[in-house]
């Protein structure tokens, strides 16, 4: 490496590091206003996220960080693996932000904020027309902000619902999308016309037997010891919503929720939120200092998170290993359920309105409907306005039901207040995490260390194959990588229809 | 007001509410570390302080600014009353720091974080010497913080000790605690004494009896409600060291801890917090504008929230009030209890080890053995490794008991990591809030109101009396505003021996 270069890249190494700093502050806020903070002080924490996010925004606009960042991007050749895709994530940025003023960066960033108290308040009171006109100026700004950026090899030939798509996840855009979803509809409407006529019972009704906060908390502390989550580097919070945040290198956060008639409901959000805390938790820590950290996408996130839930959470052989536990925690609401009916329970194919209370099966069609409206949203074909009422709609068509009103509706989800393209990640995961379960499986006999417990195990192969070159790796390279084949939605088709075969004996 | 006057006024402000961000953003993150921050994030979480300390050091270092802060304080009879206590302050301020490199800043900041650290991990293993270093480096940052500073008028002859002091309650040195310490020392200990040999027997076994999380977590909410403590505009969560935190002017947040075997500790615990934040609830919204908000004292702050922890809520006519849902929520623990047997129990003198656990009687030893301590500690005259041994002679002398571990002993307090002068606050707290209650029961009879559990009406004597000005005038101006009188300990010493005499029947 010439000197140069060298001094470059400490310079750009030096602004990242406060990056990091401000990326900290705002995880923590962000945080905050999603667990404890009171319902008077959310708008002045927003303007505190807008402050700060400001401040970020003048740092990486900086004349000699840019030029640096150019520069190495330009000489990148000369860079190690680590250093040449930060150089790379730098100049995608920097196409991004390029003819974006700090004013613009703060009026955008505050119709977010107010996006998000809106879309608070409007569910709190489970009225769509309180979130209306903030949704229509996140779609303005969204407009905006593609518009100012500048295009380049890559992206000169996307749609805006393509470039959208592929800031979540690159190289998946609406001609993946469509001819991947597409393929799902064409195999899982038949078979869920099978599973719902079949005559198999299913014995829920315990499911919905009433837990203590006490006793949630117990199951919350055992599955996060189960699955290996490391205590000292992370903890857990309560949120409406459950998710993930990584806070920093040795702050990896969970958020899960207690409902009273529900308990499989926080057990699966600990270990699908779980799932997104190992994957941070367990990166190679030479992504922190190399400042690509973030580069995981979405999409291989929710695999691995999907992965934990699903794939290892609603196996027959982890229920066989949690069912005594389970039983201790909840004697009421266990007695008298056998192993066996805990499993079909947890399995259970039911269409239902709530995408995050979804079974596996159904769930694709959930991320169909939300692909689609955003499509229509983005090529202006639909009012906001409409919104509920083509909620409604598209789950009578895919699903058979119908939400009675916008809480249970269009407004059970905060994902729109910050934006658009973001679903389909959640349904990228499901196939990537079928094709690299069959490696793992091939390994490590997966069931057999899910009985033993030995998540060690489970953990490592995960971290040497899965976490290791996520941030290196665009996602197409990524999964080839590690199964050797190109991306396909067939092995996730074949496991859903194998399983739920043999549950519905079909 | 002239116009460059008005400019320069501008100016100040703007950049005292960039200010106001950064302490918002830096009160959410001590918030978070000292109740939910994993244990191996904590350093990395004391780096994110520091950076933003030094941002916001940064600021008010800004030679603009200075030189405007400094012309207002010159022009200040062209400013109304809110501006001039705001310009008086900045004055103050930059004698501070005047001198005061961001190097040094920054490398202080580390210290004082290093210290919080190392404190929570000594104090959990019990063992001071995991501590001393640390705090060796706190006086040695503390002594040259205060050489560094520039003397004026007012600092000029002052010590050490002095200037510490003075840091926290202006116009309170060593002249004026010593003799009023002194005084106490020669009141209380003869009627320690008595009440030691008194035959009367106060029952307390129930006090220890199990609770659970969840009932004290019912309490919390029964007894912020009580004292009309804003919901909209704060929350609680749990901490080792309950506190106080005013985050903004929206979001003012208290702490407390469960203890099982000891429902009062939480009880005593969410009235004092809860004092603190009507403080900061109910104070004129002028004061934000003018960024003023924060010129209250710490002995002022004590008065308020030991007024309503001890005087009101250790009266026999908050019992009272509280007794029939003491005895709903803790039916275990209340079993055969008498509302005067719970009237005494919560107001038994015993001498302790626990400063934050101890009666209102004995409480003031605690401070003034700390106040001594901190004496030596500043002048030299004692070794940061013999603490532990001293603070044992000390509770040995004062109060004839002696800790049998250091957690118990110089461990106990966070304080002594951030530095010195602090304690004291406590005690004259105690003694501003003995004058105004007089003025107060005048006014509205306390204990009729307290009885009909009228704290609105409380909180807005209150409001109007003690909260109005206290960010606007210097404490002993403030306490001779309220009660026409010049400071004194002695109303406290009244109140004392005529409500323990009557308990131990003396």
């Amino acid at each position: 490496m010439n000197q140069t270069t060298k001094e470059k890249l400490e310079l750009v190494n030096g602004v990242l590091s406060e990056a990091d700093k401000y990326n900290h502050a705002l995880a923590l806020i962000n945080f905050d206003m999603e667990t404890i903070c009171p319902p008077g002080a959310m708008e002045e924490q927003g303007e505190l996220l807008s402050f700060l996010g400001n401040k970020l925004f003048l740092l990486i606009k900086d004349e000699k960080f840019i030029e640096a960042g150019e520069y190495l991007y330009e000489h990148r050749d000369e860079l190690d693996e680590f250093d040449r895709v930060m150089a790379e994530q730098l100049h995608r940025d920097y196409r991004k932000i390029k003819n974006l003023t700090p004013e613009k960066q703060l009026e955008f960033s505050r119709v977010f904020n107010k996006a998000f108290v809106d879309w608070t308040n409007a569910r709190k009171n489970s009225d769509f027309s309180l979130f209306a006109e903030s949704l229509q100026k996140v779609k303005e700004v969204t407009l905006e902000d593609l518009s100012l950026r500048e295009k380049d090899e890559e992206t000169k030939n996307m749609s805006v619902m393509d470039e959208l798509l592929n800031d979540y996840e690159r190289g998946m855009g609406t001609k993946e999308l469509d001819a991947c979803f597409e393929h799902c509809k064409e195999r899982l409407v038949p078979l869920l016309k099978k599973i719902q006529a079949s005559k198999k019972v299913i014995r829920t009704d315990f499911m919905h037997r009433k837990v203590t906060d006490e006793q949630q908390k117990k199951m919350t502390e055992y599955l996060m010891s189960v699955i290996k989550y490391d205590r000292n580097r992370g903890t857990y919070a309560l949120s409406e919503h459950p998710f993930t945040n990584l806070m920093a290198k040795d702050d990896v956060r969970i958020t899960t929720h207690f409902y009273e008639d529900d308990f499989a409901s926080n057990m699966y959000s600990v270990i699908h939120e779980g799932g997104h805390a190992l994957f941070e938790m367990y990166q190679p820590v030479e992504n922190f200092e190399h400042h690509i950290n973030t580069e995981k996408t979405l999409g291989m996130h929710e695999s691995v998170s999907r992965m934990y839930e699903n794939r290892i959470g609603r196996s027959k052989s982890f229920v066989h290993l949690i069912y005594p536990k389970v039983c201790e925690i909840f004697p009421e609401a266990m007695e008298g359920v056998s192993e066996k009916e805990l499993y079909e329970a947890l399995n259970e194919v039911k269409a239902s309105l709530i995408r995050t209370e979804a079974d596996e099966f159904t769930y694709t069609f959930h991320i169909i409907i939300r692909y689609e409206l955003e499509k229509e949203i983005m090529a202006g074909t639909i009012d906001i306005a409409d919104l509920p009422k083509k909620w409604k709609e598209k789950y009578e068509e895919y699903l058979g039901v119908s939400p009675q009103n916008d809480r249970e509706g269009v407004l059970q989800d905060v994902h729109w207040s910050s934006g658009f393209g973001y679903f389909p990640t959640y349904s990228i995961g499901n196939m990537y995490n079928s094709m690299y379960y069959k490696c793992m499986d091939e390994a490590i006999d997966v069931d057999k260390c899910v009985e033993a417990g030995d998540f060690d195990k489970i953990n490592g192969w995960m971290k040497e194959n899965v976490f290791k070159k996520a941030d290196r790796l665009a996602p197409s390279a990524w999964i080839k990588d590690i199964t050797g084949r190109d991306f396909t939605p067939d092995d996730f088709l074949d496991y859903l229809e194998e399983k739920y075969s043999k549950i519905y004996e079909l």
